[in-house]
């Protein structure tokens, strides 16, 4: 095994260990496991020449101790928390991936004309205060300081929670990075779906971070006895919501880039022998491209429309939540891309289904982002699986990148 | 209003105050609502000359005090206790039809070739203890002793249950009526369906009460992240389940008095933003005939095996519970229905889909049931409504059908 991998997953172990709850693994935002994670990631940066500190909402940071003034930060990072029952590399890969390239970096690289600096984000998941790059968006300036008063499930507000990890609430919006001091924002990242396993490939790169529509679907019928109700004198929500997902289904297939999922579905009253007078649903649409998303969710409530028109049922169609798609930055993508061509036979272009940090930073830096093949496209679960070979591809292309972009980098415009 | 209607909608408003729970009408199997039901109906019974008693289960019967010694008897009644939150007609309507029946009978017809007795059984709907149909299994002698061990909510036995009703487990079996004291059992019901209402009329005759199967059926995809897993890559398990959901409609519709229902769906996670990697359903299958329900059943099963072999999903597919259908006499049905020409336009016979103590009361003795329109089909519910002139019907009904077979009694067997 490559040691450079093997030192990697060594440490990809070490944090696992660092735990909310017994068994499993779930570190989230402000908890214990979360403290000792940043100090023992300190520590790691720290052996690579880096100053570790913690910002004002409790970001692990690394930077060069001995900095040239005027000097822009390449930022390299990802996160540190996890969901719940969590697998392995889901965010810590990626600051491990940085600090490696840091590392080797300074053995084998000589005079970057800019500053690398790592960060592990203290909360991308958003599992303890329900929403999501609470790190990313403090770095970024995009910090919603009503979001002060959210309450975790023991009530406790992030305001306090800020305060007990040892951060200052206060202080949130100083902790902003300017971004005339940044050369960029690159993260590694494991894949979180099949695509790259499919193509059997180590790595890809992300353009984009696709926009999501989530919606919320309730067919209203008429609810009978099973037994007593011919089937040509029914109005059965669930049949008008069957008909749904599979046109959901249909409709996703047919447009290139587009996915569409029914993740939850409820039939009422849900008792086998009444007939469903009502059947909600849940529908996530995504696409890289916003236009192509919204055009989606509009054709596909024409479709519950006519469901729902031809079965005599009531349709109420609620969007819930919309959010655009987010682009990289082309010349860092570039870049990325010449150094994935080096080391494998071709550099598959990807649009990130799932979110990132990274689509937060978008906003502030030029951004690239590099996913790395993960075992069944399996994530959010304890076996979640990355392969030490394609972790080491990984540090060689993040390496490549830096060494490129050192001989570019007057050429990349913030 | 008919004034017989009339006493009989008054009374079912009075019975309708009886219940176990403030606000709504519930009156489980044992409960002081019960017991307060059978005294009040005690009294009405008694109003006829009818002499109340309760069996060892609870069943309230009302029988002729002056009986000449090896005179049959007819019975007439249906079920007192209701579910949850229940309509003010399914089962009382029955039995104060049956208690009108008796009245009119003793002023209008004379000289009897049989007695009339009215029965109010004490369990059809089963919801304490999730097994109906106890008060009738008594009387029909199908009663198991298995039963008595089973648990209510708060964990009383319905052994005990029964010892507090003022009943005694240890004489159920003499309970039971023999077959040869019998000519029959007549039950008018509501229909809970919407069957009499289309088609414009007051009554209908019950030719059998369906068979049932009911099933679990489980679909097993694999689980993915709804962003990141492309379309073609997925085996997401609630589409397979769609499928079927859609294919068991289908295929009821084109096979005449067949009712197929799924009532009840899981998605496993159960989440917007997971594709399903389980999905469970409810399946309900009723026909009058078994041949015909069975061959439904086992085409169900292969539609299900080939929508997850195309899918590359596993099915699970486990039967539940079977019920054969139950036959009316064809005799007193023919008796019936030509009671309901004199009355009707015409004579619509109708499978029962819904259970009813009728179909346990057939293993005992020639049964015939009266369906009577009930609003929109609807029951099981507050809004449970039957017009007062449908009542009249059902009464003048009745009374013929005994006069009927007062004049046919010897040609009737058993």
């Amino acid at each position: 095994m490559d040691p450079r991998a093997a030192k990697i997953l060594q440490r990809i172990e070490e944090l696992a260990r660092l735990s909310d709850e017994p068994g499993q693994l779930t570190r989230t935002y402000g908890s214990p496991a979360m403290r000792r994670a940043n100090d023992l990631v300190g520590q790691w940066l720290r052996a690579v020449g880096l100053e570790p500190s913690v910002d004002a909402i409790g970001n692990l940071i690394g930077r060069s101790a001995a900095t040239q003034p005027k000097r822009k930060t390449l930022l390299l990072g990802s996160h540190l928390d996890t969901v719940r029952n969590a697998g392995k590399f889901d965010g810590p890969l990626g600051v491990l991936l940085a600090i490696a390239c840091v590392e080797e970096c300074r053995a084998h690289v000589r005079e970057l004309p800019f500053d690398l600096a790592v960060i592990g984000f203290a909360d991308e998941e958003g599992v303890r205060f329900q929403t999501s790059y609470l790190g990313s968006r403090v770095v970024a300036g995009t910090f919603n300081a009503k979001d002060l008063g959210r309450q975790d499930a023991a009530g406790i507000s992030l305001r306090e929670a800020i305060g007990t990890f040892g951060g200052d609430p206060a202080k949130l919006s100083l902790a902003r990075w300017p971004a005339s001091n940044l050369v960029g924002y690159l993260e590694a990242h494991i894949e979180q779906g099949p695509v790259l396993e499919q193509n059997n490939l180590s790595v890809g790169i992300v353009t984009s971070i696709s926009g999501q529509s989530r919606l919320r679907v309730e067919f209203t019928g008429r609810a009978g006895h099973a037994g007593t109700t011919p089937m040509n004198l029914r109005a059965d929500a669930l049949c008008a919501a069957a008909e749904f997902i599979l046109a959901v289904e249909a409709h996703a297939r047919k447009k290139p880039g587009l996915v569409a999922t029914v993740g939850w579905i409820q039939a009422e009253p849900g008792v086998g022998n009444v007939i469903p007078g009502a059947a909600t649903l849940t529908l996530d649409v995504r696409h890289q491209s916003d236009a192509k998303r919204l055009s989606a969710v509009a054709a596909l409530h024409t479709i519950a429309r006519k469901i729902a028109r031809l079965r005599k049922i009531q349709l109420r169609w609620q969007p819930v939540q919309q959010t655009p798609s987010v682009h990289c930055s082309p010349p860092l993508t570039r870049l990325l891309a010449h150094a994935v061509r080096h080391r494998e036979p071709r550099s598959l272009a990807l649009a990130s289904g799932a979110g990132h940090d990274a689509a937060v930073m978008a906003g502030l830096t030029p951004t690239a982002m590099l996913f790395i093949r993960c075992k069944n496209g399996l994530s959010h679960h304890p076996a979640e699986s990355v392969k030490p070979a394609d972790v080491a591809v990984a540090l060689d292309v993040m390496i490549d990148f830096v060494r490129q972009l050192a001989s570019h980098a007057e050429t990349i415009s913030p």
